[in-house]
């Protein structure tokens, strides 16, 4: 029997129509719409998609969004101080500092910087302490790991005591989705192994999981001999192994393949996401959830 | 043949040594040895005792100690305005309110008010968020766990690569030993899985380790059987089993097992931790060592 296929961009949508519904409440209640500031620092192609895209589903769900596009050779010391002004700013309850940051400028104190309570990416290390210690109940679950972990609950993936095995350990999506599925709580309370490029047999691990969540951004690494029999294949890997020419557009663009070898999987798999349109969609769909939330936090 | 064993004991005088030797050359260099705050709220007699430990250990290493024994009955808030006056306190360097606190005053709020550069414990949000971002290079590890790793370091154990096994899901030992163990880092780069009370099969999984690191507070729970042969068994329980009489002192003291079977694994673990003498005494350690980075962050 195939996999039943995860399609993360149906979900979007249904979770988007219910973020947009919360907007409505919210303004009903408050007489505004929640706030997002996106920072988008320079003009990195990728960047500047993502940016757009978060833009347009911001108006979507009925965001007031305000766009601060700044020059490249902007200093630490003014884009700290733009945040600090966001931060200042009621009618603003998300910062977005789209990353990566240009070399010159020091990462981790721009996001330090970011207000907590406005740190819709929960990138802040107050919000990844909370993650940890807190597990889902925590103010702010990173987009990532929060899309993977509504992936399960609506698709119906028994996740309470199941083996997951996650292949990768990155601050972004591995460590996060592990801390998150090993604590109690809704679509978690899992034995939870997380795998990376110091383990001796990775083949025999990523085969005892019931959830297999692959981060590794190594296009085809997970054969279908690695997967148990109706196991739930999760793909984070985002890789471009090429391009070809948009039907629809006639533009150039990317050939982009997951982590796992997507059609041997659909066999053996019980449930599997694909690569594009699996956990990419959910992630920008969590982002406006934060959002909603850290207004939800800080005005009721 | 009997596994290693591990004692804290001893380990616990050579790291002492260590940080009353960095402590007469940091009070060369800026005229002052470190400071250390205890905060002691009531009068509970396991924290009465654990808090004298820890003064006693300070005086020893050359610390400047402050003792706060404070009414039960205090308001949050006479808390929070102690906690604040040593925040400010140049010749304070650490700050350990000893848990647990009375019930009327909230926890993680006056965790939350300790200055993340004089957080000794290493349990606010913030440098638990450090702990999974960067593993070792965080500024501070919280003790236990940082106990666990210096007993790993300094027995020989191999790390990297290794299967290691976390049973408990604690924030003070299960969950950060395990975000340490699996980054890179000196003694870690290990494949790691966190085991808990949800978790179908306990002992497979304790079967696999290379590390069994046991911090679930049941007393005899990992049989011999559950042992790899020649593993390294570290035993974090501290179960209070029954009463016997000192006989140095005359006096009743507490009889104490750990979760391990400790007379049954020593003929299968290759290394073993006894319970007492093994990680507790290198938690206090710990504490001292983190006291002391703690100074050197802050003046150097």
């Amino acid at each position: 029997m195939a996999a039943e296929i995860i399609r993360g961009t149906e979900l979007r949508e249904t979770i988007l129509d219910e973020v947009a519904e919360g907007v409505k409440t919210l303004k009903e209640k408050t007489g505004r719409p929640p706030g997002l500031v996106t920072i988008l620092v320079g003009e990195n192609p990728a960047s500047l998609s993502y940016v757009s895209l978060k833009i347009k589903t911001a108006h979507r769900v009925g965001f007031k969004e305000v766009q601060e596009n700044i020059a490249e050779d902007v200093s630490e010391a003014d884009l700290l101080a733009l945040i600090e002004q966001y931060n200042r700013d009621d009618t603003i309850d998300g910062i977005l500092v789209q990353l990566p940051l240009p070399k010159h400028i020091d990462e981790s104190r721009v996001i330090d910087a970011i207000d907590p309570a406005k740190d819709v990416d929960a990138f802040h290390p107050v919000n990844v302490g909370r993650l940890m210690l807190e597990g889902s109940s925590a103010p702010f679950i990173p987009c990532t790991p929060a899309g993977i972990q509504e992936m399960l609950v609506r698709a119906g993936v028994p996740v309470a005591g199941a083996e997951v095995v996650v292949v990768g350990r990155s601050n972004i999506v591995g460590k996060p989705i592990a801390n998150l599925l090993l604590q109690k709580g809704r679509a978690a309370n899992a034995t939870v192994t997380v795998v990376h490029t110091g383990t001796k047999d990775l083949a025999s691990h990523c085969r005892r999981a019931d959830v297999l969540i692959v981060a590794a951004g190594v296009p085809n690494l997970v054969h279908p001999e690695w997967i148990k029999p109706g196991a739930c294949v999760i793909d984070v890997g985002v890789n471009r192994v090429g391009e070809r020419v948009s039907e629809k557009t006639g533009k150039t663009v990317a050939v982009l393949r997951g982590d796992v070898d997507y059609d041997a999987a659909l066999g053996v798999a019980g449930w599997i996401t694909p690569v594009p349109g699996g956990v990419g969609p959910m992630t920008i769909a969590m982002l406006m959830k934060n959002t909603l939330k850290a207004m939800e936090l800080r005005t009721l």
